[in-house]
């Protein structure tokens, strides 16, 4: 419109002396669009730059799960979960850049995507750097760059399939988890997002869960208990006479370590959920969500301390690092919703069902060697639904969206896994599992030098099974 | 005023063929202060990402500590001093929210902000997430969103209590601690905060404390060396014979990585300080500050290694990392100030004073485990006068901001300690400390499958106190 | 020009009716140029926030080299060789401050830059923090801050000396390893970067290599075959009748959280290293430089580890995590270069050729503690080379230059090396050797808790050689 006004303008006809006011107009007339294009330039280099960093630090989060995990199993089994993670890190991103993106987001039909190889930066993006400025306007209009978008939802499907490693660790077989792996990343991990972040039929029907309570970590939570069911407890993990082994961590610094990593990760997690930050909006929301994130988490650390006495019978340090997870988890619905005052409620919450739900899966003779699926499965279902205390969502869309995603995640993976068994085998033999993975299937300690004592009760209880 | 002239270019009388001309002037008109307000709100959202970011990066100062803390006790002790960290995090960021903040910077009124309960966006930010885009003019005048500087304070008022926790390692109880950190972060550091940052007294006078060498980190030493004090040292650290009793860290690398991560996080800690990033000035003067940051920690490390030997006896490793964490304490009071060649100077001296200090403590019979006194309190001292080096600040005005906020804060918690030692006692039994916290309070051994050496000291030492 | 038009308009004869549309003309003209200003403001503070964000994260693979060093390293060195990291951090940033960037950006002449010490903000800058606004435009002009590109260049010249020291690790001297890296970092790195970045002789010639696959990677590489040909293989390690002694690393989840250190952080080396943010054109750049190095290295990882069963024997996890290092050496020179898919194969290349390189160095009876050579050196050649498949890029000036380097620092390195065996001898003496650095030079175990094997060839060899 700008621009027609303009002709108009010179066409009419004009004096000497007015000449030199209409070129001034021609400048602000060409300056003024150049500085809105230029404005929205700023935007897009500035969304595309929080999906990179924020990116960055999201991966970084397979790097708390590795050290959490390798601190939490024992030392004779530390060097495969190692391998587990960064060979599982490794499967994710290049099945999600060959199949599972292009499933999650692209064409999405309702239920799925395509189904087509591969995916890259669009072809205005691919001709700007080739050198081609004219694309500058074309390329903008997109918000932020193709790549930068695929790099951010990488690092999530990646989280998804760090669940998984560590509640079955000690015993699943390294290549079973590495095609499970692949099966989770490429496909049952993006139909779910198909359904929601792909804006398919849950997303229709107005389930909400802004950075993945359920898409993320209720998915791997039920990818890793259907494995937990096929795979079986670890040998001697629960005797006969009812009572249950302690396997207590080898290594609480590095489980530390990892929790802290996983909690700074998470602010990028959410953070970067809002999937944008050039707007005074998504700045602010972004500060409120990190704001909340924090506090659901320290929420989640001190009641789990708490509770952990009455519930587990001791003052409980991994308790209390499983609380952060939980309260991570259980804000992650709704970190934009509310107060601070709500999100340390929805962490509490979430710390007291995950330390619970350590409890109840022992009781049920179930062997999840982290607490994987009580940190992220019952306290990701926890926030999915606790968005409607606060926010202006139905709880019946909520419940059909985790219930949904549940049926599917752990129908599919238990297929996959009983699949897997069928061809290749899930479990270790007892003889690798006793000895440890670590010197039986790679040669390599995880602690070579280090004298390591005797496991008193495993010899015990394998001669009693036998 | 560009509205009101504009209105009087409207109300004059227009011939047909200037209507197009003066179209487009209301076409620029309307632009140019759109093009003003999102170059206000471009603004709005650096600042607040700078914050954000950057608070994520001193955040994670806090697993620094831990690991810094975790390899500098024994074995024995090492799960409950990862509990104490995890645990101080999460009640500093609870108690700067229910009530810290408000106390630090809101209306204060020379010594003390206001006495009222939580912090959150304001009602503009409210309002505009909520989809009132009108409010964007009001949002940004703020110049970044409210939270994101609450977040940024508040990893601040963390590494104050990630001070103490080192200092009194070994030997307090945990409830007890956990009782001092709420105090410290809840009272304590934003009273000292409000005198300064707050803008009061000390502000008014002015004082100058860049990122916090006497707010953040003399405070923290000051709050440690009162527990010192108050809990008393080791038993058998220092023996009666006047000889002290070596308690070598347990875990170097882990030491190491700790100092890595310190390092890393002070980038954000000083970078951020500068408190806005959306002008040149601002960006320079970040840049400035980095980089001063890396030098005077440089510095810290070689002088604190070439120093070690005359004054510890021996190339020192331990004296080394201290080295690194002194240059970084000591430069924070002015890390905008003067060239890279003055940074360098700082952090040196600063090493000294620490390595020095390292000595002059054991000779004072004081019990630091990890040399947080001589790193934070005294270094922290130094880089405070030394402002008046190279910067316009007065030195007896920096000098009544340093022994102000030492009386206040020594005593206070000196007083604290005294009074939760008479109420629920700040020391651990004789019994749990010969055995470990981590076997006796936690139940939880650092390292279960290793086997440890036997400590042949103790034994010997606590019989000579019976 | 504007302003001209703007005062030809003003010199005009000018009517009642129009004083109030010129008025209008002349606020536009005065807040378009302003807000042109302000948009190269934005794109400097984005561009320096960029730099600054980035090589904090670039530092941060010190701490990972750190611990993938001590974990490879037997527990008797480990405290030695954080030392030796945070030594050598420490020295390449001060050595770099003090002359190494002037040698190799200013001024150069083809060889060489200026030899000149100390550097620092331009005056331009100075003058604008110190409160003189009209410098904002002369500031803004340079595209970023003078010390954010300093800061991003500085963290670079760390990482070369970062890959010397793990290679030559458990038998190089302290001192003459210090020394060693000061020159590395004052001067040889410098001079190749004069030749390339700094536009000296290769760059005139067309020599292309986008982060450093050679500049950096290579040159760190052939300074440690340099120092592992003077200092000579560790005792025990080759054996009399031809076998090879294995060395396993003492602790494996330290070296694969340094994998994942590393990782991250070459986000930042290769995204950084777009050295511009602020245009679409940058930020699809950076974005697609970011998703490709991810691709290389995961395709590093599982190439390795498919590799690393015929090649060296057994699936072998040290491969798998020297794979990743070499895919992201590999891609280093070109991830700017064309699909995903390239980057995967690149990256795959990458790490056959460091697997197989492992197995070639222990051939030659070259004692590489942590493959260093082969993943830095070998792979930098290997993706130098890269560049010409899929890029524009002419294959001899790519090999000349990866020739060039190599001969000059390989030379220089292995002058320097002799130089210092002269001077103050290279090696420990046996007997450190055979206890360990970290009891006989350190006086410091870096578990001194932990109860570790004794290493059973160790003294048999030894008598052998006697």
């Amino acid at each position: 419109m700008i621009r027609n006004l303009a002709s108009a303008a010179m066409s009419s006809k004009i004096t000497g002396r007015r000449i030199a006011a209409i070129l001034v107009l021609g400048a602000a007339i060409l300056l003024v669009p150049a500085a809105a294009q230029a404005q929205d330039e700023t935007a897009f280099v500035l969304n595309t730059f929080s999906f990179l960093i924020w990116g960055v630090l999201v991966m970084w989060m397979c790097a708390g799960f590795t050290m959490l995990e390798s601190g939490s199993v024992r030392s004779k089994n530390a060097s495969m979960i190692c391998l587990k993670n960064i060979g599982l890190y490794s499967i994710a991103g290049i099945a999600y850049y060959v199949l599972g993106y292009n499933l999650m987001y692209v064409d999405v039909s309702g239920f799925i995507g395509s189904f087509q190889f591969f995916y890259g930066p669009s072809a205005a993006e691919t001709a700007l750097i080739g050198g081609d400025a004219a694309q500058t306007a074309a390329v903008t209009e997109n918000g932020y760059s193709v790549m930068s978008d695929w790099f951010f939802q990488m690092v999530f499907v990646a989280t998804t399939a760090s669940i998984v490693s560590g509640a079955l660790a000690e015993r699943v077989r390294l290549w079973s988890f590495f095609a499970f792996t692949a099966v989770l990343t490429a496909v049952i991990y993006p139909v779910v997002g198909a359904w929601t972040w792909g804006e398919g039929w849950l997303y229709a029907r107005g389930f909400s869960d802004f950075a993945g309570s359920t898409i993320v970590h209720s998915t791997g939570g039920w990818a890793a208990l259907a494995g937990i069911l096929v795979v079986g407890p670890r040998w001697g993990k629960f005797q006969r006479d009812g009572s249950v082994k302690s396997t207590p961590p080898s290594n609480i610094p590095a489980v530390t370590l990892g929790v802290f990593i996983l909690w700074m990760g998470w602010f990028a997690f959410n953070g970067g959920s809002v999937l944008e930050l050039a707007s005074a909006g998504a700045a602010v929301n972004m500060s409120n969500v990190i704001v909340n994130t924090n506090l659901a988490a320290a929420a989640g650390v001190l009641t789990a301390l708490l509770v952990s006495r009455p519930i587990l019978g001791r003052l409980d340090l991994f308790a209390g690092l499983n609380g952060a997870i939980a309260g991570l988890v259980s804000i992650t619905a709704g970190p934009d919703i509310g107060s601070g005052g709500r999100a340390m409620l929805v962490g509490a919450v979430g710390a007291v069902i995950c330390t619970a739900g350590l409890r109840f899966l022992e009781s049920r003779r179930l062997d999840d060697v982290v607490g994987a699926v009580p940190a992220h499965l019952f306290a990701g279902a926890w926030g999915t639904m606790a968005v409607c205390f606060g926010g202006d969502y139905d709880w019946f869309v909520q419940l059909t969206g985790v219930a949904a995603v549940g049926a599917f995640a752990f129908s599919v993976s238990w297929l996959v896994w009983k699949g897997l068994d069928r061809l290749m085998g899930v479990r270790v033999g007892r003889n690798v599992e006793e000895i440890g993975q670590d010197a039986t299937e790679l040669g390599l300690d995880a602690y070579p030098e280090f004298v390591l004592m005797v496991d008193p009760d495993s010899g015990d209880d394998y001669r009693d099974e036998d």
